[in-house]
Protein backbone atom coordinates (compact mmCIF):
# COMPACT_ATOMS: atom_id res chain seq x y z
CA UNK A 1 0.00 0.00 0.00
CA UNK A 2 1.24 3.79 -0.97
CA UNK A 3 2.05 5.91 1.99
CA UNK A 4 0.76 8.05 3.14
CA UNK A 5 -2.66 6.91 2.61
CA UNK A 6 -6.02 6.71 4.86
CA UNK A 7 -6.17 3.44 6.28
CA UNK A 8 -9.73 1.51 7.58
CA UNK A 9 -7.96 -1.44 9.39
CA UNK A 10 -10.74 -3.44 9.52
CA UNK A 11 -10.75 -3.56 5.52
CA UNK A 12 -7.47 -5.53 5.94
CA UNK A 13 -8.33 -8.15 8.24
CA UNK A 14 -7.28 -10.96 7.53
CA UNK A 15 -9.63 -13.85 9.75
CA UNK A 16 -8.22 -17.47 9.92
CA UNK A 17 -10.46 -20.79 11.17
CA UNK A 18 -7.17 -22.18 12.10
CA UNK A 19 -5.19 -19.85 14.18
CA UNK A 20 -4.84 -15.69 14.73
CA UNK A 21 -4.60 -13.86 11.03
CA UNK A 22 -2.20 -11.46 10.29
CA UNK A 23 -1.87 -8.78 8.34
CA UNK A 24 0.81 -6.04 7.54
CA UNK A 25 -0.36 -2.36 6.95
CA UNK A 26 3.14 -0.93 6.76
CA UNK A 27 6.53 -1.90 7.32
CA UNK A 28 9.94 -0.62 7.66
CA UNK A 29 13.26 -1.05 9.31
CA UNK A 30 11.87 1.46 12.16
CA UNK A 31 8.25 0.84 12.53
CA UNK A 32 5.93 -2.57 11.97
CA UNK A 33 1.74 -1.44 11.77
CA UNK A 34 -0.14 -4.58 11.67
CA UNK A 35 -3.20 -6.52 12.57
CA UNK A 36 -3.91 -9.25 14.21
CA UNK A 37 -7.20 -10.61 14.09
CA UNK A 38 -9.05 -13.59 16.36
CA UNK A 39 -11.85 -15.36 15.96
CA UNK A 40 -13.36 -16.62 19.43
CA UNK A 41 -11.23 -18.79 21.51
CA UNK A 42 -7.73 -17.51 19.20
CA UNK A 43 -4.80 -16.68 21.16
CA UNK A 44 -1.03 -15.19 20.61
CA UNK A 45 0.83 -17.18 23.17
CA UNK A 46 2.96 -15.46 26.21
CA UNK A 47 6.26 -14.16 24.48
CA UNK A 48 8.77 -11.09 24.89
CA UNK A 49 10.19 -9.10 21.68
CA UNK A 50 13.99 -8.54 22.64
CA UNK A 51 15.02 -4.76 21.77
CA UNK A 52 11.50 -4.33 20.37
CA UNK A 53 8.85 -2.06 21.90
CA UNK A 54 5.19 -3.20 20.96
CA UNK A 55 1.81 -1.12 21.23
CA UNK A 56 -1.10 -3.11 20.82
CA UNK A 57 -5.08 -1.67 19.82
CA UNK A 58 -8.09 -3.10 20.47
CA UNK A 59 -9.80 -2.37 17.51
CA UNK A 60 -12.71 -4.40 17.62
CA UNK A 61 -14.43 -6.69 20.19
CA UNK A 62 -12.97 -6.99 23.01
CA UNK A 63 -9.95 -9.24 24.50
CA UNK A 64 -7.53 -10.45 27.03
CA UNK A 65 -3.92 -8.58 27.17
CA UNK A 66 -2.00 -11.81 29.36
CA UNK A 67 1.06 -10.64 30.86
CA UNK A 68 3.25 -13.19 33.19
CA UNK A 69 0.67 -14.58 35.54
CA UNK A 70 -2.60 -12.43 35.11
CA UNK A 71 -4.82 -11.68 32.04
CA UNK A 72 -5.91 -7.60 31.78
CA UNK A 73 -9.11 -7.53 29.71
CA UNK A 74 -9.25 -4.71 26.96
CA UNK A 75 -11.51 -3.20 24.89
CA UNK A 76 -12.00 -1.51 21.40
CA UNK A 77 -10.36 1.58 21.75
CA UNK A 78 -8.09 0.75 24.67
CA UNK A 79 -4.33 0.54 24.32
CA UNK A 80 -1.49 -1.30 26.30
CA UNK A 81 2.45 -1.56 25.66
CA UNK A 82 5.12 -3.95 26.47
CA UNK A 83 7.81 -2.47 26.74
CA UNK A 84 11.11 -4.69 25.38
CA UNK A 85 11.47 -7.74 27.33
CA UNK A 86 7.79 -7.66 29.13
CA UNK A 87 6.44 -10.83 28.04
CA UNK A 88 2.67 -10.48 26.62
CA UNK A 89 0.05 -12.43 24.43
CA UNK A 90 -3.11 -11.76 23.55
CA UNK A 91 -6.25 -14.09 23.74
CA UNK A 92 -10.60 -13.95 22.58
CA UNK A 93 -12.14 -15.56 25.40
CA UNK A 94 -15.28 -13.78 24.13
CA UNK A 95 -17.99 -15.12 21.64
CA UNK A 96 -17.05 -12.29 19.18
CA UNK A 97 -14.47 -11.51 16.70
CA UNK A 98 -11.43 -9.65 18.11
CA UNK A 99 -9.29 -7.05 15.81
CA UNK A 100 -6.12 -5.74 17.79
CA UNK A 101 -3.88 -3.52 16.31
CA UNK A 102 0.17 -4.16 16.77
CA UNK A 103 2.60 -2.01 16.28
CA UNK A 104 6.10 -2.79 16.63
CA UNK A 105 9.43 -0.52 16.93
CA UNK A 106 11.64 -1.06 16.03
CA UNK A 107 10.25 -3.63 13.49
CA UNK A 108 11.58 -7.40 13.64
CA UNK B 1 2.76 5.76 33.33
CA UNK B 2 3.81 2.47 34.58
CA UNK B 3 3.81 -0.21 31.55
CA UNK B 4 1.94 -2.56 30.97
CA UNK B 5 -0.89 -0.78 31.75
CA UNK B 6 -4.76 -0.25 29.75
CA UNK B 7 -4.71 2.89 28.72
CA UNK B 8 -8.19 4.60 27.47
CA UNK B 9 -6.26 7.21 25.57
CA UNK B 10 -9.36 9.92 25.68
CA UNK B 11 -8.89 9.83 29.45
CA UNK B 12 -5.28 11.48 28.92
CA UNK B 13 -6.26 14.43 26.14
CA UNK B 14 -5.21 17.97 27.42
CA UNK B 15 -7.28 20.61 25.48
CA UNK B 16 -6.08 24.04 25.15
CA UNK B 17 -7.55 27.26 23.98
CA UNK B 18 -4.63 28.61 22.34
CA UNK B 19 -2.84 25.64 20.85
CA UNK B 20 -2.80 21.58 20.15
CA UNK B 21 -2.53 20.09 23.46
CA UNK B 22 -0.07 17.08 24.01
CA UNK B 23 0.19 14.18 25.89
CA UNK B 24 3.06 11.54 26.32
CA UNK B 25 1.04 7.82 27.09
CA UNK B 26 4.69 6.01 26.56
CA UNK B 27 8.23 7.02 25.60
CA UNK B 28 11.52 4.85 24.87
CA UNK B 29 14.44 5.49 22.67
CA UNK B 30 12.62 3.50 20.52
CA UNK B 31 8.50 4.86 20.00
CA UNK B 32 7.03 7.70 20.92
CA UNK B 33 3.36 7.23 21.61
CA UNK B 34 1.16 10.31 21.95
CA UNK B 35 -2.05 12.35 22.03
CA UNK B 36 -2.18 15.57 19.81
CA UNK B 37 -5.61 17.05 21.06
CA UNK B 38 -7.63 19.74 18.41
CA UNK B 39 -10.47 22.24 18.91
CA UNK B 40 -11.97 22.88 16.15
CA UNK B 41 -9.53 25.53 13.94
CA UNK B 42 -6.84 24.06 15.93
CA UNK B 43 -3.86 22.61 13.60
CA UNK B 44 -0.36 20.84 13.31
CA UNK B 45 1.26 23.19 10.43
CA UNK B 46 2.97 20.71 7.89
CA UNK B 47 6.51 19.21 9.37
CA UNK B 48 8.46 16.61 8.42
CA UNK B 49 10.82 13.98 10.46
CA UNK B 50 14.11 13.00 9.71
CA UNK B 51 14.66 9.31 9.85
CA UNK B 52 11.47 8.55 12.01
CA UNK B 53 8.07 7.35 10.81
CA UNK B 54 5.05 8.48 11.77
CA UNK B 55 1.60 6.52 12.84
CA UNK B 56 -1.61 8.96 13.11
CA UNK B 57 -4.91 7.19 14.13
CA UNK B 58 -7.54 9.48 14.52
CA UNK B 59 -9.38 8.32 17.96
CA UNK B 60 -12.48 10.85 18.33
CA UNK B 61 -13.93 13.68 15.64
CA UNK B 62 -13.14 13.99 12.41
CA UNK B 63 -9.56 15.60 10.61
CA UNK B 64 -7.58 16.83 7.67
CA UNK B 65 -4.78 14.73 6.98
CA UNK B 66 -2.38 17.84 5.42
CA UNK B 67 -0.21 16.35 3.09
CA UNK B 68 2.17 18.87 0.31
CA UNK B 69 -0.26 20.36 -2.07
CA UNK B 70 -3.41 18.51 -0.28
CA UNK B 71 -5.89 17.74 2.28
CA UNK B 72 -7.49 14.14 3.10
CA UNK B 73 -10.24 13.49 5.58
CA UNK B 74 -10.21 11.10 8.30
CA UNK B 75 -12.58 10.13 10.51
CA UNK B 76 -12.20 8.11 14.25
CA UNK B 77 -10.53 4.50 13.53
CA UNK B 78 -8.72 5.28 10.37
CA UNK B 79 -4.33 5.48 10.18
CA UNK B 80 -2.37 6.92 7.89
CA UNK B 81 1.38 6.60 8.01
CA UNK B 82 3.74 9.25 7.29
CA UNK B 83 6.98 7.98 6.32
CA UNK B 84 10.64 9.48 6.72
CA UNK B 85 11.06 12.79 5.00
CA UNK B 86 7.38 12.65 4.16
CA UNK B 87 5.57 16.07 4.89
CA UNK B 88 2.35 15.86 6.57
CA UNK B 89 -0.07 17.83 9.28
CA UNK B 90 -2.91 17.80 10.91
CA UNK B 91 -5.88 20.49 11.03
CA UNK B 92 -9.33 20.53 12.77
CA UNK B 93 -11.80 22.06 10.01
CA UNK B 94 -14.87 20.30 11.98
CA UNK B 95 -17.35 21.60 14.39
CA UNK B 96 -16.58 19.08 17.48
CA UNK B 97 -12.91 18.23 19.02
CA UNK B 98 -10.57 16.30 17.10
CA UNK B 99 -8.04 14.06 19.04
CA UNK B 100 -5.43 11.63 17.34
CA UNK B 101 -3.05 9.19 18.47
CA UNK B 102 0.40 10.01 17.18
CA UNK B 103 3.76 7.38 17.41
CA UNK B 104 7.02 8.04 16.39
CA UNK B 105 9.60 5.48 15.44
CA UNK B 106 12.39 6.33 16.53
CA UNK B 107 11.21 8.53 19.20
CA UNK B 108 12.47 12.64 18.41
Amino acid sequence: MDHPSVICPGDHAVWRADKMGKTTLFQSSRLLVGLNAFEPGQFHALHVHAGMDKLYQVIEGEGLLVLEGREVPMKAGELAVAPDGVPHGIRNASDHRLLVLAILAPAP
